[in-house]
C-alpha cells in the first residue's frame, strides 16, 4: 500500500498508539508515505469513546487517524501477543505511548522484540519516562502542564493560574516520537541495528519556557509572574493583545522601526519625539501609558481593519481568530493542510493531513480514519499470511 | 567532532536558525551527534541581544545553543554568499527560519544551493509557509497564538482571550522542522537525493486544538468557549485546577475508579451512591457542585499533601509548579535531560540537554553555547581549507 515518490515508502510501523500523542506521531508518518497498521484492542482505543459521536467515531480520532488501516489485537491472550511479535518482526518501528513498564509486563516490550527483530526501532512515548522517581506518576496533558511550570506562567497576574487552551503537551510530545524514531531510522542505515527510544511529555515542554527562564535567570531567582497577554519577561513594549470593536488584535514592536510605524498608522506621530516613548527601554518603563495609547486606538476600530492597516504599516499583528474561522481558513485550505473530505461515519468534516511538507514528493491522498478492526482480514491474512479459517478462529476466541 | 556511538554521527547541518524555531532544531541534532556550524550576521542572531546579561549572552541563547560552532558570516557581501554556498556543498543539512523568500533574493535559496549539492537538505521554518494568500504575514508566537485560535480557547468565559505563557508555537514548529529534516535524511539514502522541507508554525498549531475542534462538530458550529482550567469541551469532571492553601492542584477523574478513590482520599465516601455524581455525565451536569465538594477539600490542606493523597490513591493530580522549581527538578536532573554547567559569560546555570532519548547511544557531552564567531578559524580554515592569511582578509573586509 506504500506509495512510491514517498519520503518513508517502503516503512512499517505497528501503531499501538493511542488518544493524541502517539497517533499524532503516527498520523505524519502515514502522510509521510510510510505502511501504519493501527492496533487497538477489541473495545478500541480510548479515543473511539471520549465525545461519543455518531457510531462509535470521534471527531479528534477521524482527525489524527486518516491513512491507517485498522487491526484488533486482545493482547491479554497469549495467542494475542504471539500475533504482536509476528507482526514486530516485519516491522521497521513499534509505537506505543502505554505507561511505563505495560508491554514489559505482557512480555511483548522493547528486550522481547529486538531480540527477534534487531532490526526494529520502539518508541516509547510516556508522561515522565522510563526512569527516575516520577517515572509512575499519572500524566495527562491537564497535570503536565501543572507540574511542568505552564500553568504558572499563563493568566493574569490577579488570577489564579491557567492551562493553555490547546492539549499542546500531547502534540509536542507526539512529534517529539516521531522525530525520534527518524532519528533512529537514518541511524540504522549505518548500524544496521534499532534503538529504543523514549519521549517524555515533561521533558519536551521545558525548553519551550525559555523566555520565562530568562526572567528567573536576570532576577536572580524571583519566580517570573504571570503576564497576561504581555511579554513574559515584561522586556517589550508594545506587546499585548488589544481590544477592538468587535474582538481582539495581537500587536507587537520588534524593533523601532515597528513602533514608529504603529504611530503613523494610529495618526499618532505627536508622539514620535515624546521621551517616555523613545526606545523600547523607555517604553517598558511606561508600559501602562504604552498599552493605554494603542488600546484608545484599537478600540474605535473593526478587529479586520486593525489588521489591515498595521499589514499595510508591516507592523507585527494578528487578529484573535475563533475556531470556526481557523477550520476555514483559506490560507490553510489553499496549501492543503486542511481538507474536506466525506468520512463514513462522521460526513462532511475538515481534517489536517501534515505540516511536514516536502517539495517535490508525492502526496498521500487522505483516507478517512478506520473503522475498528476493518483491515483484520486484509493484515492477518495478506500480511501475516493466516488462513480465513485461523482468521475466523481468532475472531471466535476472542483473540482478534 | 562528530562523535560516534550516536545517532546522527556524520552529518553535517549549517545552521541560519534563528531565536526559538531553528536553533531548538539544531540543538537536538547537536546532542543526536551531529556537526552544527551556527552561521550568524556580524552582530550575532538576534537572540543574543534580546534579553542582553553579562557580556552579550542571554540565557535562552545559552539554553539553545549547546554543542555548536559558531561562524560569523556577511551575507550581504558577494564573497560572504560565496563562502556559504562552499558550506553548502560540503554539508548534508542546511537550515534556516527567516521571512519567506529571504535567501532566494540573495541567490543562496533551495534552487541555487541544490544545484551545487543535489544531496543537500533545506530546511524552511516560517509562519505561514512559502505559499499561500498569509505568506508575507508577520509572524511572533504571539501572533500565531493570535490567529491560530489558542487565544480563543485559553483563560476565563468571562475574561479576555489569553496567550499560553510558553512559546510553545515556536517550539512545536522546532521540532517539527528537526523532524521533517530527519524524514528527508532517512529518504536520502534510497535516492541520494536531497528536498526542501518547509515546515509553518500555524499548520503546526491546527493539530493541538483537536479537543476544542471536537466540541465544534459536536456543537454544529457553536464556537467553543474558554473554560479556563476545565475541560475545552466541558466533557469531564472532575477536571480542573484547585486551590490549596499554598497553591494549586490539577486533579482529573479519567475513569470512574478515579472518583470512587477520590471520595475516599477526601473522606466522601458518603457520596458514594449519590446519583448527582454517579457517572461522568451526571457530574458534568452537576459540574459546579461536583468542583465544589472537591474545593472544599483541596482548599484545607497543602500543595504537596494533596498532591501526596492523591498520588497514594492513583488518582491523576499534579502540583502547579512554578519555574524556579522546575529548573531545580530532580526528576529531570537525575535522567540527565537538566544539566548544571559552568558558562564562561553566565555562571552556574541550567541548561537542558535533549528529550530524545537514544537507550544504548552515547552521550553527548555538554559543550556552553558559543561566542559569536568563536570557530571562525577552525570552520573557515580546517573545513573549508582557507589560510591564514585569507582569514585575516576576510576579517578585514567586514566578510566575517
Amino acid at each position: 500500500m506504500s506509495a512510491p515518490g514517498l519520503p518513508l515508502a517502503g516503512i512499517t510501523v505497528v501503531d499501538l498508539g493511542q488518544v493524541y500523542q502517539g497517533p499524532y506521531a503516527t498520523l505524519l508518518m502515514a502522510k509521510a508515505g510510510a505502511e501504519i497498521i493501527k492496533v487497538e484492542p477489541l473495545a478500541g482505543e480510548p479515543l473511539r469513546h471520549r465525545i461519543a459521536v455518531g457510531r462509535g467515531a470521534s471527531f479528534p480520532f477521524a482527525m489524527l487517524n486518516s491513512n491507517k488501516r485498522s487491526v484488533t489485537l486482545n493482547l491479554k491472550s497469549e495467542r494475542g501477543r504471539l500475533l504482536l511479535v509476528e507482526m514486530a518482526k516485519r516491522a521497521d518501528v513499534l509505537l506505543e505511548n502505554f505507561a511505563p513498564g505495560v508491554l514489559d509486563r505482557l512480555g511483548v516490550g522493547w528486550q522481547a522484540l529486538s531480540a527477534v527483530n534487531p532490526r526494529l526501532i520502539y518508541a516509547s512515548g510516556s508522561g515522565f519516562g522510563l526512569s527516575g522517581p516520577d517515572r509512575d506518576s499519572l500524566a495527562m496533558d491537564l497535570t503536565v502542564q501543572a507540574v511542568s511550570g505552564v500553568m504558572s506562567i499563563t493568566g493574569f497576574p490577579e488570577g489564579p493560574p491557567v492551562k493553555a487552551g490547546a492539549a499542546f503537551v500531547d502534540f509536542l510530545s507526539g512529534i517529539h516520537l516521531y522525530a525520534g524514531v527518524m532519528t533512529a531510522l537514518v541511524e540504522r542505515v549505518r548500524t544496521g541495528k534499532g534503538r529504543l527510544v523514549e519521549v517524555a511529555m515533561e521533558e519536551t515542554v521545558y525548553p519551550t519556557l525559555a523566555s520565562n527562564l530568562g526572567f528567573l535567570y536576570t532576577s536572580e531567582g524571583a519566580v517570573p509572574p504571570r503576564t497576561g497577554n504581555r511579554h513574559g519577561g515584561l522586556a517589550i513594549a508594545p506587546y499585548n493583545v488589544y481590544p477592538a470593536r468587535d474582538g481582539h488584535v495581537a500587536i507587537i514592536c520588534v524593533v523601532e522601526g515597528h513602533w514608529q510605524n504603529l504611530l503613523v498608522a494610529m495618526g499618532r506621530e505627536d508622539l514620535k519625539d515624546d521621551p517616555r516613548f523613545a526606545n523600547n527601554a523607555r517604553r517598558v518603563e511606561h508600559l501602562a501609558e504604552t498599552d493605554a495609547i494603542v488600546q484608545r486606538w484599537t478600540e474605535t476600530l473593526g478587529r479586520d481593519a486593525i489588521f489591515a492597516v498595521t499589514r499595510r504599516h508591516r507592523i507585527p499583528s494578528a487578529p484573535v481568530r475563533d475556531l470556526r474561522e481557523v477550520m476555514n481558513d483559506p490560507h490553510m485550505h489553499e496549501r492543503g493542510m486542511l481538507e474536506r473530505i466525506y468520512h463514513p461515519e462522521l460526513g462532511d468534516i475538515v481534517v489536517p493531513t501534515s505540516p511536514l511538507r516536502f517539495h517535490g514528493a508525492g502526496r498521500v491522498e487522505t483516507t478517512p480514519s478506520p473503522r475498528l478492526g476493518q483491515h483484520n482480514d486484509e493484515v492477518y491474512g495478506g500480511w501475516l499470511g493466516l488462513s480465513a479459517e485461523e482468521i475466523a478462529r481468532l475472531r471466535q476466541e476472542g483473540v482478534i
